[in-house]
This record gives structure tokens, sequence and C-alpha cells, in this order.
């Protein structure tokens, strides 16, 4: 199999088939699925390598993650794995546990003869790290926590995905809508922007945020979305829709209105954030905002390899922002979902 | 901080807190739990950097799992950096998508130069690839695919385990106990393994294996889950419990019955097996088998820290099968467990 019969089945040049193996960025989209189809068609394998070894590179790449107990990283690293392989690379993950020594650990480079470049989702830097974002390697950014870093970034669309959230639970009439994970003085961050999305949602509706209804919660868990759920729920406030800011939190909140008997939608609409795999069959099933994991997945892998390749080195650092859209299940409009 | 300073909190010899942070194996557990309690209770750091560079180590350990889009590997991942961090490692973990050439390709040593060692799951290997697992690097080998690999091995007691995950389903008066994720035709590996139990906890019962229970599915996952419990449903065949050979799997059950109205665990009980942490959050909760999770990860870092540091190079290679305990939750006794 050789990258002749590739460019043959696609109808290209054998350089364009290879800025596609190499990601190159200036392709067009339609030119470059054709080649990937004929890649996958003919099982086409890249001698990855052989073209290292000419190159001095390992042929590996890093993604640093906060936790992988956390469904939407452990997907998160499943599909950067898969988006790494089609283009001949192997994924090293390590987990940062949040913790900011270790984050700061990861950009010093100690390990960086390890792999040819890093995917780095930070969590615990502060503003105070964003020197520490100068690396002398190839490094792609996930996430908020960037600071104006020097480096290609990809990221959610975290305020417009919350709002359509907050505004999906609006369109069913739902009035009363708590915050499930907030983070109290933060004013960067995923937290944040999803508040921010929030209350724009509701001032948009034409009404006032009530602080009683926002609910924090430092950790993004399960067992910490289950307690948020049960102090709200304590505090007597009226309440007919929850958002939980990741979907891990809005499934501690079902499990807390499950045990209560509290009916979800009919009492209290539950929307998720992430989109992970358990939303699809939890009971009920979760209405969540799908954040455009794999398109974050292959874009995170895209810039890094043209980075790692210097394809245009010169070329001034991106930001991509990924699309989102709201995935209606049975947690707010009932069984008509299913 | 110093060593002293840790000895002297635990009432213990230099020598003993450098036995318990060099992962030495024969330490009373007693004195061994002291140790790591001082070393918590100071913050301790191992400065393994400079032990490394005086040894010629990297600090690294790499653990090859098969999908950590599944819940238990992710956890199990999460599980073994947290005790290979407790002993001053860092992890790098990559993903073999059950492939066998992958797994291969990881057996074969291409980045051990990265690594002081492995911990590894293989899930694809078969009968025939034995001799690839005579490897030149400290290696641990985690689940059952082992076919008497020359290895120190972390191994759950299935066949245990399931016969008393069928057993607490027959304590319940349930006499129809279907399976799900049943692998025809397999001797070796989990799913082979855990049928095993199930047989013969029913035979102990005096009950035979009625062949239209046993659902086949070949990836365990939640949607073949589901698959498998809507085929069990469609054939007609009596079913009164269900027991999933791992928890996505069950909970991939669990989903259909919920959305067939069939009360669990009123007409159907469910249980299932690994005790991800999901279990504890679905609703109904699901009754799981905890196969000993922290010990593998604990067990295995152990192991193969005691590997990389020669404490005992002749020490013949040891299989470890961890504990187990059924936890019981909604699925199969209803609210009363809540």
């Amino acid at each position: 199999m050789t990258m002749h019969e590739v460019a043959a089945r696609a109808g290209v040049s054998i350089k364009t088939v290879s800025n596609v193996v190499n990601g190159y960025q200036y392709i067009r989209p339609a030119t470059k699925e054709r080649v990937e189809a004929a890649i996958a068609d003919l099982g086409y394998q890249v001698n990855i390598s052989a073209r290292n070894l000419r190159r001095g590179r390992t042929g590996l790449i890093g993604l640093a993650v906060p936790e992988l107990s956390l469904p939407y990283f452990a997907e998160l690293a499943d599909s950067v794995i898969r988006a790494a392989e089609a283009r001949g690379l192997t994924v090293l993950i390590e987990q940062t546990g949040s913790v900011r020594e270790r984050e700061l650990e990861v950009l010093s480079g100690q390990r960086r003869h390890l792999t040819d470049g890093l995917i780095f989702s930070p969590l615990a830097l502060g503003p105070q790290d964003a020197a520490a974002l100068h690396v002398d390697f190839p490094m792609v950014l996930l996430g908020e926590r960037i600071f104006g870093g020097p480096a290609d970034h990809v990221t959610m669309n975290n305020v417009e995905a919350a709002r359509a959230a907050t505004q999906h639970l609006l369109d069913l009439g739902r009035r009363r809508i708590a915050v499930v994970g907030a983070h109290e003085g933060e004013t960067v961050g995923s937290a944040a922007l999803r508040v921010q999305g929030y209350r724009q949602a509701l001032e948009e509706a034409g009404l006032s945020v009530d602080p009683a209804l926002v609910g924090e919660a430092g950790l993004w868990h399960r067992a910490t979305g289950a307690d948020t759920m049960e102090r709200l729920l304590e505090s007597g406030v009226e309440i007919d829709a929850v958002f939980g800011l990741n979907d891990a939190l809005a499934l501690g909140a079902l499990h807390v209105l499950h045990a209560r008997r509290i009916d979800v939608p009919g009492q209290i609409a539950v929307i998720g954030f992430d989109d992970i795999e358990e939303t699809a069959y939890s009971s009920p099933t979760l209405t969540t905002v799908a954040p455009g994991r794999e398109q974050i997945a292959t874009t995170a892998v895209d810039l890094l390899l043209a980075r790692i390749q210097e394809v245009e080195p010169d070329k001034p650092f991106v930001q991509v922002v990924t699309d989102f859209e709201i995935v209606v299940r049975e947690s707010t409009v009932g069984e008509q979902a299913s």
C-alpha cells in the first residue's frame, strides 16, 4: 500500500496526500475528507516510525488532563487518541489531578524529550502562571485557564453554550432555574463563563438572577452535585429547573431528585453540560450540551502536528472555538424524547 | 522536610521509612500504614528526580489499558496514578483499543526507554501470543489474558465473585437469571470466568443453566448491554434477574428496562460487576461486585516498583488475587438499600 494508491483513489496529487497525512492546515475541507476517506478505505498506514527516525521525532505526543475519573476527560482522552492514531501518532497521557504544581511541572518540559509535543488542559493554573505558558516545545492548550498564553488554543464556547442551555429551560416555561456547580469569586474558568451565560439568558428574558438559586460546588463530581442539590432543596427556595454546569454535577442532582421522589422533568427539569456517554443511559436520560468534543480533539491534534512539523513556523497562534449543540432528552421534555 | 522527621513521627527507623518509600515488599502492613500516614500528615515529598538521576531511572512507569472511555479502566488508571504518586512515580498511560497489534507493540518494548517499567492490562492477546509476554523490562500484568506469562500478575477473583453475585440473586428468590455479556466459544478471559461462576452458583442451587438466558455481547459497553437486554426481552424467555458481566452492560440493561417500564427490582433484579462510581448514582442505584480496584492498583505498583528496584531479583513471579465484595444497592433489594 503506497501513497500513490491513496492519491489515485482520492483523485489528488501525491503532494496533497502528503499534506493531509502531515497535518498541513491549508487544505480545502472537501479535499481533506476525500483523502481521509481513501486512507480509511485502503487501510493505508503511514510508515511513521521510519519518518520519525529520519526527522529525529518520537511519534509520541503527550496529553495532560486533570482527572481521568471524570468521564468528560476520559472520553476526551479517547477522542484525542483516536484523532492522533489516524495521523500515525501515539498518545501518552498524564493526569495532573488539578494540582497547580503538577501543572507547572508539565510545562517545565522535564519530559519533553519523551514526546514531540503536548496537548494540555490546565485546570489549576492562575493568572500568575501566565509566564510559565511560554514553552520551547510544540503545545496546544485546551480550556479556559490560558491567560493569553502564547500557544494554539482550542476552547468550547462556554458562554454561548450555557446561554443556550438556560434558554432551553426558559423556552419550556421554567423560571426558577437553579445552577449547580458555581465557583464564587472566580472570574476565569468554565464555572464563571457558564454562570455568565446563564445570567445573560435570564436577563434577556427579563428575569433577575436570584443568588439563592446559584449553588456552589468546588469539584465537579457526581458527589458534589448531589450535595449541592440537597442544599438547594433544604434551603426551601422555589426551583423548577436545574442547570448542572457539567454532566457529573447534573447526574448527582438527578440522583438526589430521584431519592426524594421529585418528578423529573414534571416538577424539576434538569440539564447538564458535556454530553458524556452516561447521559444517554441515565433514568431519565439527561438533556445536555454537546460541546464539540470530537472537534476539540481533531483540531488540537491537527494544530499540534502542524507545529511539530513546522509547516509554518511563523504562523501566529490561533484560537479555535468549537461548535456546540443542545441534545434534548427526557430530563427536560419527558419521555417524548426517547 | 526530611526522612528523619517522617521516621520520628511514625516511630520507626529511617531504614523502615526508606523501605516503605522504595516499595519494599516485606514490611508489616501496620508499620507501612503508620509510615504512609506520617508521610501524608507531614506532606513529605520524596526527592525522586535526584534519586532517579543517580540510578539512571526516569521516575516514569507506563500503564497500558484497553479503553479509557470504559469507566472501569478510567477509574483503574486513576487508582494506579494515585498509588504511583504516593511512591514518587509519574504514570504515562497508553490506550491499546483492545487491538492485538497494539498490545503486541506495547510488549515489543519500543518505548521502554521512556519508562522504568510497565503495568499492562491486555484484552486482545491470545494463547498464541504467550511468547511475546517474555519481556526484558519490569512488567506487571493485570487481568486474565496472561497464558502463564512470565511476570508478576494481579487479577480479580472472577469465578468466585461471579458466583457470589449469582448467589445474591438466588438468595433473593430469583430463579430465571439472565446473563448479559457472554462471549460464546471463548474459554479464557473475564467473560468465560464470570459465566463459569454463574454456572457454579446455579448448579449448587440445583438449577440447570438455560442457554436461552445467556446473552452474548462482544464489547462490554452500555450500548451493547442495552442491545443484549432488548434481544433477551424480545425472545420472550422468562427472566426475573439480570447479571451484567460488567457495570456498563448492566447500566445499558437498566436503561432498556426503564424505557419498557419494567420495574427494577420488582419484576427484574439487576446486578453488575466493577463498582464504577456511576453505579452509586444511577436510578435505581446498581448492586454490583467491587472487585478490589484500589488493591489491584496498589499491589501492581508495589510489585512493579520491587522489580524496578531489583529488591529481590530472583524472586519467582507472583500472582495476587484480590478480594471482592458484593455492594448491595436498590437494583436488587429496592429502596431499603438507599
